[in-house]
């Protein structure tokens, strides 16, 4: 073992800095016979440094200024774990210019300011990790990056928000509504008091920038692409997947290549029990990519919480350390710019539920509008219920362009014996 | 891009030698600027270089003289995909002992030699890579030793032979004979035609001594731990895990630490139905992990094949002209011996098939033993058929040791309303 510590500046003791701070407790001789080096948890920087985080942590190594980790020339690496844009940003791009290497879970900044961050990281020479940022603890970043560099990546689908994925399981594992599994996801801590930026998909589109950047070197901004959540979804739907299709119903991150266009969305999706992404449960994530020389792979394990994340940023630190006359972050250094596909150009099997009063001849006036928009259809359910109330109708079509499948619920829609909006959901 | 290229030399033009020659045909532009070097490969040795092996490859760079790659002092990297021990073992250390790094995908080799090819790989301050032996194209032995480095890790389950897994899956899906879907993975070329090194379970547990050295920084000879194949399974042990226990039948390899002590074992396993190992099926691999802090990860893909295991080779190429400054292997360089758990002093609950004289009485004789030993019965099921004749009786015990398991078995044999060897399978 070399005499030279390596010394490590924390930003940021919230969840996942009390995390760090306790596997460094749990593993330090392991992780520093493993590196060959002393590793030295110098200072912890943080605006609260008196609530007890239920972690053991000498308190002299607690500060609330900033300054007394980016100033210190002896300090080789920095953890930021505060998140959001500013002043998450700023530590970043000052820590590097200092010289140090960064490790950060901050997926929203990667995703917002990524050619920023990885330029800065080229001029200084240092290495930006973010395993955590996608996956929680799931090795999958570096593996995309490394493990499958031989790879030309043909798709990703990935199951990468746990709160939406615990509600999908929950309501189909326990044929429970929506708002009441939401309701108990809050109340357990699996889901925010305002939910919307889980269950509406942005949490999946900020990973699915990351995902998209390392697997096809391509950046996207979240206002390019699909983003549709969960919330519509019923229990009638899971359901009638479930019993009728043999599928579940999952919130899919989706990147790939059609037609030499980079096909990019979040969408709920049904997926077919056999594919292996259906049984990726609760608050778990699976990401499933296909690469054209290796083929499907998948890399699965807890996507969120205190110990999974502090295990992958405590895995980049190790991974810096031991690499650390390499200067790159992993990831393409500048990404570049190539067509996106619009939504509309996409071609999927869908599944509709429409509300109809039932009478006579509204599967006619429905298949008609279909068949006009060059739909075809797979399959039809309609369960009757009583003649004049409104019941649902459930249709599976063959593939079929996005475009068509719009109008044709525009028209659907505007037929007087529909009588609430048709929800439909893409088959995987 | 820097001017100096990157040459390598190939080491076995077989199944997987064509695969990384297609994998360059196919992706090299973007390996290269991946790389940011020119990547060469720039002779192929292989003491048959006539037969036509269905890839595109430039005659001038094929050879039969191996001195062509070891005495080249432009290789850099030499890639021995020969198998077996010798010459390979040879030609690594000489590679080696000439500045080169190593990619090999010999499983066999590592798992008898890995303390000299590690020593020698320090020695001469190269690296040796070889994600490729163990899970074919599934990133896995990279990310175990990196992106979870900062666990202990606790547990290693694996289903690691796609040959056995393509057995077992055909027998649950189709309900057909062991002799049947043998003799049909023999004709698709699943199975070889003395099959006895995958249905025994030798390749698994070639591939579980990697595993181990990995995740536990444990070296054990192959002949130390217990190794049971699936020779013995039948359809009518397949469907009563199914239909009555909701379990499936899979040969796993088990690595994990119990009471201080390191458990190695290979065995069929009863896996219970929600476990994500069980829907790891057909000639696919995955490999479930706990680490102390991160918890459960697994990964998942095609475990053997030309492709997939050229993708693993070509991604370690790629890995080691990136991180070409730092001298050494993944994986411990030394391993420390500990203690190893003897198969006799493990716990855990069990299935056992019973062949019986259907007579009164025998259940009392069977339950007596069990009772005897300390093993209780979780639930039995004899189906009656003729009185006189045989039966089968199946039994699901509690957790039980089993040394006291073994015995049980023995007393049971010698019984002599029973008919034929009590077949017994561990539940995971």
């Amino acid at each position: 073992m070399t005499d030279n510590a390596v010394n490590i500046g924390l930003i940021g003791f919230g969840t996942i800095g009390s995390g760090v701070v306790e596997t460094l407790n749990m593993n330090l001789p392991l992780i520093e016979e493993k590196v060959g080096r002393k590793v030295n948890l110098k200072k912890i920087v943080d605006l609260d440094i008196k609530t007890d985080r239920g972690v053991e942590v000498d308190p002299d190594i607690l500060s609330v200024d900033v300054k007394e980790i980016l100033d210190d020339p002896e300090i080789d690496i920095v953890i930021e774990l505060i998140g959001g844009y500013q002043p998450a940003l700023n530590f970043i791009l000052e820590a590097m210019d200092k010289g140090k290497h960064v490790v950060t879970a901050n997926k929203a900044l990667l995703a917002k300011h990524w050619d920023e961050i990885m330029e800065s990281s080229q001029e200084n020479k240092v290495r930006v990790c973010f395993e955590a940022s996608v996956g929680g603890g799931i090795p999958l970043l570096k593996p995309l990056n490394e493990s499958l560099a031989a790879n030309n990546i043909q798709s990703i689908y990935g199951i990468i928000n746990g709160t939406a994925n615990y509600i999908l399981t929950k309501m189909d594992e326990e044929s429970r509504d929506f708002e009441e599994v939401l309701k108990e996801a809050q109340e357990k801590g699996y889901a925010e008091q305002d939910p919307t930026f889980d269950i509406e998909g942005h949490d999946t589109a900020q990973k699915l920038i990351i995902l998209a950047i390392l697997g096809f070197g391509v950046y996207v901004e979240q206002e390019k692409f699909h983003v549709e959540g969960i919330s519509s979804i019923t229990l009638e739907d899971i359901e009638f997947a479930r019993e009728e299709l043999g599928c579940c119903i999952k919130l899919l991150a989706i990147s790939r290549i059609t037609d030499g266009e980079l096909d990019l969305r979040v969408h709920p999706t049904l997926v077919n029990e056999k594919h292996l992404l259906s049984s990726v449960n609760d608050v778990f994530n699976g990401v499933y990519i296909t690469g054209d020389v290796v083929g499907p792979v998948m890399m699965y394990g807890p996507g969120a919480g205190m110990m999974p994340t502090a295990s992958a940023v405590v895995g980049d630190c190790i991974s810096l350390i031991e690499e650390n006359d390499r200067p790159a972050a992993y990831g393409p250094v500048k990404t570049r710019v190539t067509k996106i596909k619009d939504i509309h150009d996409i071609k999927s099997r869908y599944y509709l539920r429409i509300t109809a009063i039932d009478k006579p001849g509204v599967l006619h006036e429905i298949s008609g509008i279909l068949s006009d928009l060059n739909i075809s259809i797979e399959s039809v359910s309609q369960k009757r219920r009583e003649e004049g109330l409104e019941v649902p109708i459930f249709i599976v079509t063959h593939e079929s362009l996005e475009k068509n499948m719009r109008e044709a619920l525009k028209r659907i829609d505007e037929l007087d014996m529909v009588k609430d909006r048709t929800i439909f959901i893409r088959l995987l």
